[in-house]
């Protein structure tokens, strides 16, 4: 048994590409559909409502193209919103961001302390907090907003002393209460990896959500006979959906994915509501696959 | 002869409220109807066809409340969309953000060497090189992108060392050059004045565009006897409507005027496009003029 749908794949903007980078790098046979909300992103300091409606039309975009899987490869709508994705997707198993993260840390911390680190509203909603108790109520949790993340590795200051500076500003608390395990609670955050990793030092795991979030899809996958039948060019046969496409946008993809894209399709921001994609390809598709 | 209708200002965050605190302060009685898409901020970033739809969209939403005067407190729409909102407003005068910073800093530059700092979009839009150009072709213009600002400012970061090192790295070239004016070109920078003056020194003289636009509109609300008859409580009886309201909202909103926002309404994303206004307020409104 076997199922050639392809995965459904949403983010505020580009930084779920870091999701599927890792999905292409598990199961290479993997068709994807992306839809990234670059006319609204980011999501991750505006309000639990408007990210709940967002979210929920992020969703239906996706789910009117027979999808065999949603990945919500956005923190922000994973932490406030998951309920409205799951409501929408019926059958449809949906994968967050944030119960993979969580897992991960709760099955490597040994003192059992985890930090974790994301946008304003993916802290403020405890959701991190909430799955890790569940896993292991007697493992502590400590949080912290990094809000410049996002703009800084978007500016691809990923060596530079601004950074370096912001990192310490952010993560110096965490390392005092003595966390050994930090989840990168925003799919931007692996583009920072190195100087986190330096701020951090070695004795803190830094825990990527994008990696264990692809992993998790697999298991699903497995687990429901539902992988491809293909073994290669899922990435060559997958389409990449955009709300809007800024002059930057190229370089920016290539940062988040690690390869260059090979076409992408613009939609409207107002067709996401209905669910009826209508969208007009920007860059002609060069398709290999 | 007088005017008493309200003067319409829109931006897409909560930047825009730099100019109506200088609204306030130079014609008191003058009452505002602000719209702020907080929803589908920041624009800075985003295509100039994005940034077209959403600042028509904006505009029309006020136009249909009866205003004598549109005022376009973003300057990335008035670099970018001017032409649109023009076209929307027929009749009603529009004051944008970029001519009047531009006719300031031309009045004042002994070396003819004017520096501009903005967002990506309104840099990329080279709209303040052609407007001071227009008005002296002899003036040389330089431009620096700096959006890593609105962040810092959207942080409360206005006075730290993370802000000052992300000045320097902007601001040192735009100094080597020569230049002895900086307009600043975003609604947001304000907040940043002081660190911004630190860095360029005294010998540069700073163009804040919020105080230069306000003044534009009076000159013009005067030439056209369409002043309002009260000399007090403009603020008072001012409506100020969001498309978002974050929990830090408060808070930032003050920081923009300079004080406390009396009464906040809410309205749907959705609405802007038809031009009819259907905003539920959200905090009691408690005025007093």
């Amino acid at each position: 048994m076997s199922d050639s749908r392809p995965i459904g794949v949403f983010d505020s903007g580009l930084g779920g590409l870091t999701v599927c980078k890792e999905v292409f790098r598990l199961m290479p046979g993997e068709r994807i559909v992306y839809l990234g909300d670059a006319a609204r992103c980011p999501y991750g300091n505006r309000s639990a409502e408007i990210i709940r409606q967002f979210g929920g039309q992020d969703a239906r975009f996706l789910l009117a193209m027979d999808i065999k899987m949603l990945v919500v490869a956005c923190n922000t709508v994973s932490s406030v919103a998951i309920d409205e994705v799951q409501k929408a997707a019926g059958d449809v198993p949906v994968v967050g961001v944030v119960l993979p993260g969580a897992k991960a840390a709760v099955s490597r911390t040994a003192e059992k302390k985890i930090g974790v680190i994301g946008t304003r509203a993916t802290i403020r909603s405890e959701s991190y907090t909430r799955a890790i108790q569940s896993l292991d109520p007697a493992t502590k949790v400590y949080t912290a907003a990094c809000p410049l993340f996002v703009p800084l590795a978007e500016e691809g200051l990923t060596d530079h002393d601004i950074s370096r500076s912001t990192a310490q500003r952010y993560l110096y608390p965490l390392m005092d209460i003595g966390i050994d395990c930090l989840i990168l609670g925003c799919t931007h955050y692996p583009l920072l990896y190195e100087i986190i990793q330096e701020t951090v030092g070695t004795r803190i795991q830094l825990i990527d959500s994008a990696y264990w979030t692809a992993r998790e899809a697999q298991e699903i996958l497995i687990a429901l006979n539902g992988q491809s039948p293909d073994r290669k060019a899922g990435f060559e046969n997958s389409r990449f959906f955009m709300t809007d496409i800024s002059p930057t946008f190229a370089e920016t993809a290539a940062a988040f994915l690690g390869s260059k894209l090979l076409s992408v399709e613009k939609v409207p921001v107002e067709n996401l509501g209905t669910g009826l994609p209508d969208a007009a390809p920007v860059i002609a598709p060069q398709r290999t696959g």
